[in-house]
């Protein structure tokens, strides 16, 4: 067609359709935007507590996320130094960057091809739909 | 390398890595794999009661789903007929079928890339581990 079809309702067509991407390895081995996001937050930190605080969760939530990485892969993602309570080093080991690094490149992969098999639903998306938050997407 | 690297405690490597992919239109417009597989449902039972019960939830909470999925599109995913309380039956609309459709060739292909991507991480998966389902994948 030679003109874009428009209706007085249509959503802004070129909002960008985000996507996430959650990785299940088996068992409770699981990987998705929220764990990764922590781990490139200590990356820029070198800080575990400045992460957390970064992405308004507790230091212990933080740990607990982390430790749960550490201990889903046979080499860890993420090595601490002493320092006193919450006062340590945290530093992301090259597995660790690895792991992000593939998988935002994943998510990439993703979102490239997204913007041509879901074009054709973002241009049919209501303006200001607030219904489908409903949160049944595990 | 001629041998496959193994360790005692390694996992299952064959394990087949499944990815959820989750699409965020912009405000509360979202898809994903529990909206995504409640129409397929509905559109092999043709009722929105039975699917309900396939996936284990209330009517209420489907129809609420299916309705909020409804007005996220300027066109209907699914239509009703009347039939009494929880009798009528449901049908899914071309428009919805693609949109499942779209959807499951999406995460074909983020599953094939993920193959390629993630095949070193399921290499170094720990056996057993269980820590990493904390759920912060949001």
């Amino acid at each position: 067609m030679t003109q874009p079809q428009t209706t007085p309702d249509a959503a802004d067509a070129t909002a960008r359709v985000r996507l996430s991407v959650r990785v299940d390895f088996g068992g409770e081995a699981r990987i998705g935007p929220g764990k990764i996001k922590l781990l490139e937050t200590v990356a820029l930190t070198g800080s575990i507590s400045a992460a957390g605080r970064a992405l308004g969760m507790s230091y212990r939530r933080a740990w607990l996320l982390l430790d749960a990485l550490n201990r889903t892969f046979l080499e860890p993602v993420i090595l601490t130094s002493a320092g006193g309570a919450h006062g340590g080093g945290a530093q992301v080991t090259p597995f660790g960057l690895d792991l992000v690094a593939a998988y935002r490149a994943l998510e990439a992969d993703a979102e490239d091809r997204a913007a041509e098999r879901l074009g054709f639903l973002r241009e049919r998306l209501r303006a200001g739909a607030t219904g489908a938050g409903l949160d049944y997407d595990e």
